[in-house]
């Protein structure tokens, strides 16, 4: 039996009926070319198989004197975490976005190791998909990405690749990163790492403190005020996922072109993508939205670690423009100026930055009380992906989308991650707050064609 | 905008998230002759465009004043409420119930009018399925399987047949019964009816008055003394669904040998079911399992109304006899004697006498604090069904199964229905409390083929 961290309680607290706190991957693969036809059957066969579950996929919650805790699951009954199931006729993208945006909205079994495995055939063009759901009690949305990617084998030849589930527990471990400063910082809200809070009023005072600390920061102006929009309202429990790979090669031109990075691009295409969602449903507003993006940071000044450090950045972006190039130099030079700050600071002024920048939110959702300060609109994450291809049991891997959480007026999370010259967008939304979310898709891709015409590429 | 009466109220505060208050039914059908391959897809499109939703199928919760009221939708979004789906390969009744089990321990969305239409293709042999879910708050079990068989025609010509929510309101309410004294029962129990409770804590305490006067009844010694079992544990949120058919004609062959009713035949078969799997779990108690067996009563008193009247039975099983036939004898005359005692009660006896009863599990579900009594372990309900058989869209109807509730200290239900030729059980239970309960449903044949030995029928 092992206590949660206060951090990883907080996950347990937020979650509600309307508000799921796991985070998920979607993964299409294609058939081997040998593969018979019923290939995604004989597979579910053999996952069936896989009755090894290692940690952390054999801890249930269980509470004793009222705390939490972790502790193995001596009935796990593995029916109930890996599913083989079917899409619909014609077995579309579009079939397979609509399966997970009602899976990703069902809230998991506490009595039971809280992760789900969803192998899905149905698809057509001999392809098959993947959906797993952890809680992010148990794993980060990087994690949780990286387990997925664990799976798969750069060589096609290899069989009997285990689902993560039941891969050793070392092997899993060897590659995970430390906890990101977003976690960290979380940690730091709810007092002394290690330090069980037991109570959300509890909690909720700490982070009263530390937002009445954020009101004597110098940078107190910037931090708290994003507009209010139609992505900051208070979410139901529907949800709706949509994904999409664009050409990194395409990016990468732009990039070039306007003497940018790949991360301005793909966050000026959200930023498009965004205003043009936003005023087809008549709520853009006038200020510009404010996007939070966890970025790596070269840690320059030495605060005692040297290594990368990921760090949460807010950027303007500059939605108010409706010129695309205009936009995307606001929306660099908003990332620079951000990334400027960072640079000076030491690690340990990063965690305590990022806890103070995280502190309203987590304050209103812990109480449901909205405090007058909306520091950001939007999540926009990107998760490095893997940059060579992937199989799983002969199967190779076309493509990997994250779907994340979306939270009371945090009501639609933009995630993408790279794989192999794709970039990868997860969306994951309110589908009743944010009305046929899936039409961001097609304002991503306008969103990059605006910028090519812009630079005369065609 | 329409207040939610007491008793309905009472199933939105009883539901949590080990514990959805949904009622379902499944539906099974096999493909009109002249049918395409695709036939289900082709259903799928037409059903997609019935746009019109009727009450109270376009009305959601809403609160206003701290009360809770239905209100219209106006924003229904029918590709929530609405989903084809598919299931996967085989295609075995297996896997339709794997499907079930999965879906029913779903909580809906509350934002949301409270109902869910599957509709599932994928099913071997030219068949599909239709599985549906209703808050019980917006309808009971016999009404929901009711409203499932007024989709269905006697004819296999006709075409064009709306699902229930197009269904045009009047006739639906035309064929509607009254609330049965289980419900009024429950109405009681809240006080006046139509009086706004508001909390908890004052339904609890209503229902302690409640009890302490069930103490000065007469019948109060054989009425809160079921033994503990297996059945009678707090539940957690995974269901499992089992279902099937058994023929009438060897059940009616059985009453006419035995000189019992139909119902007592499958309420024996289903004591020989619990007896083997309490045996199996090695969690028989010495003392018989109590069943409540909600049941038509022919009100012969004249209090008031003279038409039919559900009563609640409490029975008592006899699985603690091994002998098929003494336990049917014992269970034959357990259901006359409280038949009788019925006989000689007005309705307002009935519904003050099924309040008495439901009243200690109703203080448990609310309270979570278990008072020493358990009255019953186990609900058996036999609902009525149709006699002809019926046609959707020219789909032969083959079979009907009722899923209902699962509730903490109740975690098994037995529902059942009859179709033509066919009596249908339908088992819900929790998962976890209740490991491999499919095993019942080899347990029921059994149960029907040891009184068909005894009696020499083979």
């Amino acid at each position: 039996m092992k206590a949660i961290s206060p951090a990883d309680q907080l996950f347990l607290w937020l979650e509600k009926r309307q508000q799921p706190m796991h985070v998920g991957g979607l993964l299409l693969f294609s058939f081997p070319e040998e593969a018979p036809d019923d290939y995604v059957a004989q597979l579910a066969g053999q996952l069936r198989e896989e009755r090894r579950v290692s940690q952390p996929f054999n801890q249930r919650l269980v509470t004793r004197f009222g705390q939490p805790y972790w502790d193995e699951d001596r009935h796990l009954d593995l029916e109930h975490h890996f599913r083989f199931e079917a899409l619909p006729t014609p077995g579309r993208i579009r079939e397979l976005l609509a399966f997970v945006s009602a899976e990703h909205g069902h809230l998991m079994d506490r009595q039971r190791p809280l992760w789900e495995f969803h192998l899905v055939e149905g698809l057509r063009d001999r392809q098959f998909a993947v959906y797993a759901k952890v809680h992010h009690s148990l794993v980060d949305g990087v994690s949780a990405m990286k387990m997925l990617q664990q799976m798969v084998s750069e060589s096609p030849e290899e069989r009997q690749q285990a689902p993560f589930w039941a891969l050793p527990e070392r092997r899993r471990r060897s590659t995970d990163q430390p906890r990101s400063s977003v976690v960290q910082a979380m940690g730091r809200l709810l007092g002394e790492s290690g330090k069980q809070l037991g109570t959300i009023p509890t909690v909720a005072r700490e982070l009263m403190k530390t937002i009445n600390e954020a009101r004597k920061h110098p940078d107190y102006d910037s931090m708290f005020h994003a507009p209010q929009c139609l992505l900051n309202q208070t979410i139901t429990g529907s949800r709706r996922f949509a994904a999409q790979s664009f050409s990194l090669t395409r990016i990468q031109a732009l990039a070039d072109t306007y003497h940018a990075t790949v991360n301005d691009i793909v966050t000026a295409m959200s930023a498009s993508a965004l205003r043009t969602y936003l005023m087809n449903q008549d709520g853009l507003p006038d200020q510009s939205l404010i996007a939070m993006i966890p970025m790596s940071l070269h840690n320059r000044s030495g605060g005692g670690d040297a290594g990368n450090q990921v760090g949460m950045i807010l950027a303007s972006l500059g939605t108010h423009l409706a010129d695309p190039v205009q936009r995307l130099g606001h929306i660099r030079e908003s990332i620079q100026t951000a990334k400027d700050r960072y640079a000076s600071m030491s690690s340990e002024e990063i965690i305590n930055y990022t806890a103070l920048t995280l502190a309203p939110a987590g304050f209103h959702l812990l109480t449901g009380m909205a405090p007058k300060w909306q520091t950001f609109n939007v999540v926009i994450s990107n998760v490095p992906g893997p940059k060579q291809p992937g199989y799983w049991n002969g199967a190779k891997l076309e493509g990997m989308y994250p779907v994340s959480i979306a939270m009371d007026r945090m009501a639609l999370n933009m995630t993408l991650t790279s794989y192999c010259d794709q970039v990868e967008f997860g969306l994951i939304g309110c589908r009743r707050t944010l009305p046929s979310l899936q039409r961001m898709l097609d304002h991503l891709e306008d969103g990059l064609a605006e910028l090519e015409q812009a630079a005369g590429i065609q």
